[in-house]
């Protein structure tokens, strides 16, 4: 039997369903899947995936088999829709339309109305008796078909459509502004210019037989699967080439034939709030482009129920229908006409993080999914949503309502912002400095504007998608974002925006606006911001749990969460009030105590400067006697705050050089103050100038050199832990040494932290519970983890140092050539925001058996940045680990990321 | 049976042997071979090292059968001796040494003439009628049994010692000024003295009991194997703790006891020219202390031909007998007393790199060894010294006999360099500005001093020793360095230095001095040097091979290393004369031709910096334009010297702001010349700063921002190799990616390249012999090696890149906590001088395995500076590396060194 190319569907019975996406595309195997469910789909096929995957294997040449496979199917097409495809009577218009096996909104390429002809065109006038729709709907066709199947579409914007100049042209000849203000003889007249621009630019004629037309949109649609931009959008969201797409050929509906069509695009919930009702919106006698043009302002779905009961009803029911059958919030297309309705397109439906929360735990309810499902169904990442502070609704409708809501552009940070414009870092730095709260405005961000970034409360960019500079930065900054919002044409020179379709509204440097990196929305004037409910809840106990929704919603989800998963969850803090932040997520302990910015606080500074100016050891453990109390203060906070729940606390890290001070002022002051001369501290300085400090004398290096600095910080460590002792809290004190890359240096140090403490504790006569460990970030450090495991208690991967040595990349230094990596598709995400399994990952994976063979207690965690990233949580999941540890705010999402990871495993 | 810890030996026969070196120590097996020898061994007994290594895991108690077996030996060597140990009439009287499996020179400690008290004296005294004699003897034994056993010497060198105390004040009453000018009656009163301070400080009497004397001289020397010294000598040496130190008991022989008495030090050939004499030197009337105080001139040995014709036949027929017996150089000592000869020592010679090549090869002539052993003979690094500039002996000779031979250190970098002595860096580097020639005079050297080294012609230190800062980096700059010149005292302050036993003479800033690395001597005045023989002959061809017998030995001998190793030995070079040099000494390919050295020379830099200021692809095209023809005839030049050998060109790699100008003036220039601003041009600079330029914009990642780059260096290359091919040369061209750390970096690289390469060849109608590889100097690619080297013709591991990034430490940064962490013993040696097996060792294992699973006929080097290092190429050899590749210089050095690993495999 020849192999099958073509699948069916119509008339109640489908060859295919939803599960056959790989070989029918997403919107093949949903039309197959409605047919099936004897919704009302107009008859149609698909030409497989691998149809595609053949034609570029094959030096673009299709199966033998496909002719007569079409060609039957085009018949039974006809049967159940009872027209003839090319008849002169009677003709089938169809409809041809790419669907690959992940959605790539707008990539590729259309033709609606296939099938009209001279002949065609007349039996269509007669059918429907509306000369201008068919001529309308023939104007389109040709347009299409010249601009897709024949290239006449210019490559770049910068370019000149020939039809649509025509088009122009025509209508400043007729005195119209208006499509519609065309007559029907306007459209007929139109249809003869069109055909003569393509004989002009191609030498040859537009085909009138409708077989040949059919063939070369099928032709057009597989070479859009390798148009510029398709490979651009798979690159950038990982989708292999070879996964090809399918072809859809369909019977035409139409929506504008008259006022008892129409068309619309509807969700079975609100897809914002997550609520269980309807929601969409419609336009009559119209077709989908109309509701995209924004001519005409379409109408929410329930006003269907006053207006056409039946058709309503018929959607509620298709609605249940579909939640039931798909059990989850669905994405809809359909079209009526002449009174009857037509499904076009369904698919899972896009939500913001809050309404795929109310909706997963609304569907446990209902009985209609499980937990595991439900877990499932959020993710992480949408949870920061919850997180972010926010607008007041009501304000920002109100601000909508007054005509405020400037422009919509992607929303790549999440979380509401209002601040002044500025177009560039340094106006924005100075603005800052002023006090003033920054948007910045920028058409693209590149690395130079870092400065400006770091210092406003959103950041807004006229050009770029999700995964542009602007919105990697944004996210990783936590930074509220609204990125490639088209309608703003940006003025770096008069400094000032204007919008596209809003003639009258200029902003000037200066002017408040509002963005919402959570919906896209840009709105003009300053709106207040307030931490989300749950923060409310959480943080500022400014609302009582039973007062929030959104607070029950979440901690019922991670109460599931957290009963799913393997990993603990830490957060790196090394202040009291974040560690308590922290817990209030739900961390399970402290994963990372960095301790160098004890060391800044106050007037503390000034006996680490006094340290490192020390020439003698004498003079350095002078010094370090005064930082002592400090530190042990610092440490009975954060054991206090944590009752009892491990805190693991890293010795002394940076290079001293990041210590002293930068300015002559700074400096002057200094030389006063611990009284030595300028000079002698400008030659320190100098002397402990690096070429590549990432690289210097710094971590265990340091304390091995001036090891009188992890005894002072051993001993505030240990006294602190006996003196809130006395308080009824049992501190859990795990002591990290950083940079390991030998056993030896790792010996050296555990020796002193051990004695420096038994001292404390037996003069004492008490007991600690302390462990000691090291960070593991050196690639040398996980290849010797084996040796160093028999001394240390445990290991913690600090994948930020280790992801910069196992590429040899400085995270400073690399922004730009990152980005231009991502660009070029040569790495496929940046290894400093998701752990990149084939290098680091082995490395963590080796580290991690060779460890554990010789310590079998070994307790295993993360805590670079990765530590609060879903896929790399997923994969430290993967190799055993016993815990991740992340900044306070990304605790919810790792929760629900490790209960993921054990899912999906 | 009891296990045996005493081993006797003396009257011809020796229960030990040579082979027993773990067991006896050194010492002890050479004496004990000696003795079956039927040499003249004054007998004695070995305790071994095993009673060490039991003393110390057994809280510094004996095994219980020793005290028993040390009686039974003393018994034998009374009778074989024919006196009785603390006998009144006819004393035996002993030395106690200690002696360890490695040589630890000067480290432990020793006490002779045990044995004296007051009754022995006497008996003594009857015995020799030489009061003075037994007094002094007793004098010293009581001292060095205070100093050594009772602790009575200070630790360091700034605590005064109670016994010269007293020696120099007994001196100043009696007005005397030599140890000689003591009367007996005088030493006898200073025997009673000294007990008196041995009771003083420790409250005990002196023991006057023999064989309380002995347990205690044991433990002392048991104990002296952890004494300070020794550990940090055995960190430095690498030799382990546990080896313990044997102890060796004898009967002592005096040379002191008359004018038919003498001691004396021979090698049996020529340390320093390798010449078949008997070479050393003797004093009659003396102990070994004597010959080393340097009070007394000693002879040359073949002067006691003439004046004891007797012992000298003797003397020559024990070196002839060793000789064969060992088939080595023997270094000996020995004692004559009353006409009577004893050997007292014997140990392979210490030798010049010279005199090992020479009588390696001649000791195969002499068919002594075979041509295997010979090879093994000679240190690879000894060939160094072949290689180093020289001063002409003559003059040489002439310098020191008129007085001007200052003092003698070690040996610490070879080579000979004479230039005006400076104090510091600081006035050194000032001096090579002025055009001189600067010997780095410093009590010791720090990391601030590596400016200063850079620019000096030589290093001389007074202080630290073989492993100090000063010899380590002299040896890795390659600069001439005598170390440790304890005779020097020098005064910065007053910036001169006075000579301790020459008050006349003052060296101050700017005179000339001359100091020889090879032989450690240090000369007053301006001495010229030459080339060494060897490169006269091959480098400046003023010689011709028939004309130098070092020439001869050295290119027959490394005959026999080509004849054996596996490895290839390459060069790294850049230069036509560089790469010619190298060929001279053997290179057999060009294994790192860096490309940047080429953007420096002459107005090349213009272009360089022509192109990193433009801000568009057309600007930087236009700018590599002009830099083309250059590069081409760089790469012409160097394909016509290699003739037909590989040449390994490696495409751009330094961060591009390494190539901007720094100072103002350097700015202004640049701007007129390319007409653009100066703050333009510092803008770019400001733009181009990295914080770890190691980690940063370089190698392949430029080439990916700047194809253009890449372009044109291949362009260059194949065009050079087409322009050559007229000249009948066919050049095998490797093409290498620098930095690659993913398989995506080196596709877009190498696809450019050979789209490139394939364009000028097929345009030229002609063929060129190009492969396309990497450098593996990333973690990360190590781990990918089986990806990569799937695409890759080669690899060659960048081990100064690499590790630092497994270390995660900058060389540039280093230089102060390695020195560090040496000392302390946290790591072995430095990873930048040898490769780290256990973690830098592993990751090119790795690789390599990886790599040849994918790509059978992967070719696989080394061309980081590890490449010229032996144990290096051992370990390369060992995991099956093609080819080592090191600078000109040190290619003789890798070609022995690759034969040895082959052998010791």
């Amino acid at each position: 039997m020849a192999k099958k190319y073509v699948y069916n569907f119509g008339k109640g019975a489908a060859e295919g369903n939803s599960e056959m996406k790989d070989l029918l595309g997403g919107k093949g195997a949903n039309l197959a899947e409605m047919t099936n469910l004897k919704l009302p789909v107009p008859a149609g096929f698909t030409i497989t995936t691998e149809v595609c995957t053949y034609y570029y294997n094959n030096k673009l040449r299709y199966p033998k088999e496909l002719k007569t496979q079409v060609k039957n199917a085009i018949s039974l097409i006809e049967s159940q829709m009872g027209a003839t495809f090319g008849s002169n009577t009677n003709p089938l218009l169809l409809s041809v339309r790419s669907g690959a096996r992940a959605s790539m909104p707008g990539m590729m390429d259309t033709i609606l109305n296939l099938g009209l002809n001279k002949n065609t065109v007349n039996a269509m006038i007669n059918k429907t008796s509306n000369d201008r729709f068919v001529y309308d709907s023939y104007r389109r066709f040709i347009q299409m078909y010249g601009d897709v199947v024949l290239n006449l579409k210019p490559a770049d914007k910068s370019g000149v459509d020939p039809f649509e100049e025509l088009l122009e042209k025509k209508k400043r000849s007729l005195g119209i502004i208006l499509d519609v203000e065309f007559t029907a003889n306007d459209l007929m007249e139109l249809c003869d210019d069109f055909k003569q621009i393509i004989r002009d630019h191609t030498g040859h004629r537009f085909p009138e037989d409708p077989e040949e037309q059919l063939w070369g949109a099928i032709g057009a649609v597989f070479n859009s699967w390798m148009n510029e931009r398709a490979i651009v959008y798979r690159s950038l969201n990982r989708i292999p080439d070879d996964w090809g797409t399918a072809v859809n050929v369909q019977s035409m509906v139409f929506g504008n034939m008259g006022e008892t069509s129409g068309t619309g695009v509807a969700f079975t919930r609100d897809p914002a709030s997550g609520e269980n009702k309807f929601y969409g919106e419609y336009l009559m006698n119209a077709q989908g482009e109309d509701v995209v043009a924004g001519t005409r302002t379409p109408h929410p779905i329930l006003d269907l129920k006053k207006t056409n009961k039946k058709i309503y009803n018929q959607l509620e029911s298709i609605r249940l229908k579909l939640e039931k059958h798909y059990k989850d919030m669905m994405d809809i297309e359909f079209t009526i006409q002449e009174g009857n309705l037509y499904m076009l397109q369904c698919r899972i439906g896009k939500r913001t993080g809050l309404a795929a929360l109310k909706m997963a735990v609304d569907m446990v309810n209902e009985k209609l999914i499980s937990k595991t499902d439900a877990l499932m169904r959020v993710q992480p990442e949408q949870l920061n949503q919850l997180l972010r502070p926010v607008f007041d609704l009501k304000e920002k409708s109100a601000a909508i309502k007054s005509g405020n809501l400037l422009a919509k552009g992607l929303n790549a940070g999440p979380g509401a912002a209002s601040g002044r414009v500025y177009f560039n870092s340094y106006d924005a730095v100075n603005a800052s400095a002023r006090g003033e709260e920054v948007i910045l405005v920028r058409i693209e961000t590149s690395p130079e504007d870092i400065r400006g970034m770091n210092v406003s409360e959103g950041i807004l960019t006229s050009r770029g998608g999700m995964t542009s500079h602007a919105a990697l930065v944004a996210r990783q900054m936590g930074k509220v974002c609204v990125a490639g919002c088209g309608k703003l044409e940006i003025d770096y020179l008069l400094k000032h925006i204007k919008i596209e379709d809003k003639p009258g509204i200029i902003i000037r440097e200066g002017d408040f606006i509002s963005i919402d990196g959570s919906t896209g929305e840009v709105l003009n004037g300053k709106l207040k911001t307030k931490p989300s409910e749950i923060l409310q809840v959480l943080i500022d106990n400014s609302l009582k749990p039973n007062q929030s929704n959104e607070y029950k919603y979440f901690s019922r989800f991670l109460k599931w969460a957290d009963e799913v998963r393997h990993l603990s969850i830490r957060t790196n803090a090394d202040q009291p009030d974040q560690s308590k932040n922290a817990v209030a997520f739900g961390a399970e302990g402290i994963g990372l105590c960095r301790t160098e910015h004890m060391f800044f606080g106050g007037n503390r500074i000034d006996a680490v400067r006094e340290m490192i100016l020390a020439y003698q050891r004498e003079g350095r453990v002078k010094a370090l006697k005064k930082l002592l109390p400090y530190q042990r203060k610092d440490f009975m906070e954060i054991f206090r705050v944590m009752k009892g729940l491990p805190v693991n606390i890293r010795l002394l890290d940076p290079p001293l050089h990041e210590f002293l001070p930068k300015t002559e002022i700074e400096i002057k002051r200094l030389a006063e103050l611990i009284g030595t001369t300028i000079d002698e501290i400008k030659y320190k300085i100098d002397s402990l100038h690096e070429f590549n400090p990432m690289l210097g004398h710094r971590g265990c290096r340091l304390a091995i050199t001036y090891p009188e600095i992890t005894e002072m910080q051993v001993s505030a460590i240990i006294e602190a832990a006996i003196e809130v002792q006395k308080e009824k809290i049992k501190p859990k004190v795990e002591i990290m040494i950083p940079l390991i890359a030998t056993l030896e240096e790792f010996v050296v140090q555990e020796e002193l932290i051990r004695r420096t403490a038994e001292k404390i504790i037996s003069s004492k006569k008490t007991k600690v519970d302390y462990t000691v460990g090291t960070m593991i970030e050196v690639p040398r450090a996980s290849l010797q983890a084996g040796k160093i495991a028999k001394r240390a208690d445990f290991f913690s991967f600090g994948t930020n140092d280790l992801t910069q040595l196992t590429f040899g990349i400085s995270r400073d230094d690399s922004a730009q050539f990152i980005l231009e990596y991502l660009d070029k598709g040569i790495i496929e995400r940046d290894p400093f925001e998701t752990i990149d399994r084939a290098g680091v990952g082995e490395l963590m994976k080796i580290a991690t058996e060779r460890g554990r063979k010789t310590n079998r207690k070994l307790k295993i965690g993360i805590c670079g940045e990765h530590g609060g990233e879903p896929d790399s949580i997923d994969f430290c999941n993967s190799i055993g680990l016993n815990y991740v540890s992340c900044s306070p705010f990304r605790v919810p999402i790792a929760r629900l990321a490790a209960a993921q990871a054990v899912l999906k495993k």
